[in-house]
């Protein structure tokens, strides 16, 4: 968390760049204040977000950052600003759609963080479906160091690491490091700096290679079936692969598997 | 996955043994094509667990296979020869079952895993209560890189291991080592080879010279109470532990502990 | 699990600490019979975690033991003197109640943790919030060793762990080490025994110098939402959120952010 700085900055809040073919890439860009998820920084990512997701031709989606840290979560002076019940639900429930899209889209998340990923910043990269961090980064759910404790970005805190470990980090505000964040399994990877982005392309890219279908149908089912008992959540499962199975690349892919040769794909 | 061959294998595609007192053994015997979950090879396996599974001489229940490959998933070209839907759910549905069988029934179920286990494969051992491996083993599901994802397998996978790391799994289809298998939670033990079997033997001959009707019920409880809410659980769990407590071979076992003496149990 | 001696003893079942400003202790005091959750343990137990719970001077309790032993679960002697169903399920429904208290409690509570916690003892560390351990203690869930199946610990130790973890930990009756304990996640620290109480000590303060308020709508919210959809969970947090943002220290603490000064904290 960071205090919006006074002047008007009037570069892009969000860099939107294509990455490979099939990959694009947002980068949170107000390096100055630590990219923090104010008003504008929410419905300027809303806005990619949704136009990424209804694209298609893109099965990857990465989340960046500019300057050192990665994203330090809500902007707190503005925040301080409207001291309103209502102000503040209607601004957490915005973060959370933009967090449920995340979830929600077609394409794949991933996260590339680098500097420190804190409060709702730390919210993002657990929320993402995956994350790769450089060896230096920090991440800590500190809201509860001001009186705040971090309750959005404990839900899918306590989803992707356990519940101990969430726990604590909620409860101190202490900062974990990257090494420690791939061990408890809340990013995939850790690299040296200079390692970021080749990591980070390469690991988009490999997905990007796959049928978009296949990614899209999958992913919606992963996160459908992981709070179902388990005998409804292999019917669930069952349903869409055999609906995956019909795919035109899928029987392509299959049957270049068959005869040993690459598959044709779109 | 593997395409079956097409000459026809007369020898017992599951072989059964038992291994110790109260420890039955059932291995995959399709070494040549990988033991892939066809329609026979499930219809055997369903057929043994079920025998296995109203045998209450049997207190532990291994699930093996023969050559290179533990389990390369479901039989692709036999998949291929029915491109129907009904068709694809009522095979889902039947290999499902069969996993739902082995997280039903009394037994403890121990995967012993060698060489490799993908797709259905991989599902089977993160569906298994228990699994021990050797050291060169890998794990992938690897489904997507034919445009299949592994939405079946993705249910035990996503209920053994945390979430990040099942789903990256998922989207690339790469493997993990039987190391990073063990750090992750899908493997219990890693072993070398020569070990595999002796390791196996320790645990399957440990858990079998325990109570069989305490295991019975407790193996069901642990399922059942997963997803409830914790005071919920916690009722379900004194109930099943209540009734234990009036198991004769549990006020025995209390009685010899107590005395400190061995337990006379049937 | 330990028989109970004989004799009467006199010295307070558990001693009660206040450690530092918003930091009690409750120690478990019968270090000859490796304090067990007898029936009077269980009521004094409750009765003392009652009061902390209604004391909102109190934000953090540590949950200590005297002895070579943290703590072997249920006092079996005492168990077999009524081998009623009825009795049996009342015992573990007070267990189970003095569990929810803790979890249920606005204070956070840690576990501190020496020599061995076993059966209903290692549910008490699975089920804090928080856990600290040396290096030298020893974690079983051993119930099973007497045909015992450990139902009611399971619950939380299978939300704290692994599955394949906890159900082999269930079904062979296994001790794991400190070292393995911490790199499931069933407890926070392991230290040096020269380390432990500067190490609980330092945790609880740490934790203690947050305020109140927000640490007791932060625990809530966090078990409340493990439960439940994605979307539901965010929609509960933000509204505890939203809340929290209007309570008059969070106010001073985020202003004191923005300010760069110490925050003037009731």
């Amino acid at each position: 968390m960071k205090a919006s700085s006074a002047f008007q900055d009037t570069s892009p809040i969000v860099i939107k760049e294509t990455r490979a073919p099939g990959v694009m890439m947002l980068t949170l860009n107000r390096p100055d204040q630590y990219n923090p998820l104010s008003e504008q920084m929410l419905s300027s990512l809303q806005a990619e977000i949704d136009e990424v997701s209804a694209n298609n031709e893109i099965k990857v989606l990465i989340i960046a950052a500019t300057g050192k840290a990665f994203c330090a979560g809500h902007d707190l002076k503005e925040m301080r600003a409207t001291p309103d019940q209502l102000y503040y639900e209607d601004l957490f429930s915005r973060c959370s759609q933009m967090m449920l899209t995340l979830a929600r889209m077609p394409q794949i998340v991933v996260a590339r963080v680098q500097g420190m990923a804190t409060a709702a910043g730390c919210q993002l990269v657990a929320n993402a479906d995956l994350a790769v961090t450089v060896d230096t980064a920090r991440f800590a759910v500190s809201g509860i160091n001001l009186g705040l404790f971090c309750s959005t970005p404990s839900v899918p805190l306590s989803r992707a690491i356990s519940r101990k470990r969430a726990f604590e980090m909620l409860t101190t505000g202490g900062f974990i490091d990257a090494h420690t964040a791939h061990e408890y399994g809340l990013v995939n990877d850790v690299v040296p700096a200079d390692k970021l982005d080749e990591t980070v392309d390469a690991l988009a890219q490999n997905i990007a290679s796959k049928p978009a279908d296949a990614l899209r149908t999958g992913k919606a089912l992963f996160y459908r079936q992981l709070n179902m008992p388990l005998a409804e959540a292999y019917q669930a499962a069952g349903q869409v692969m055999a609906d995956n199975m019909l795919f035109r690349d899928t029987q392509e892919g299959v049957d270049a598997f068959i005869e040993k040769r690459d598959p044709n794909w779109n």
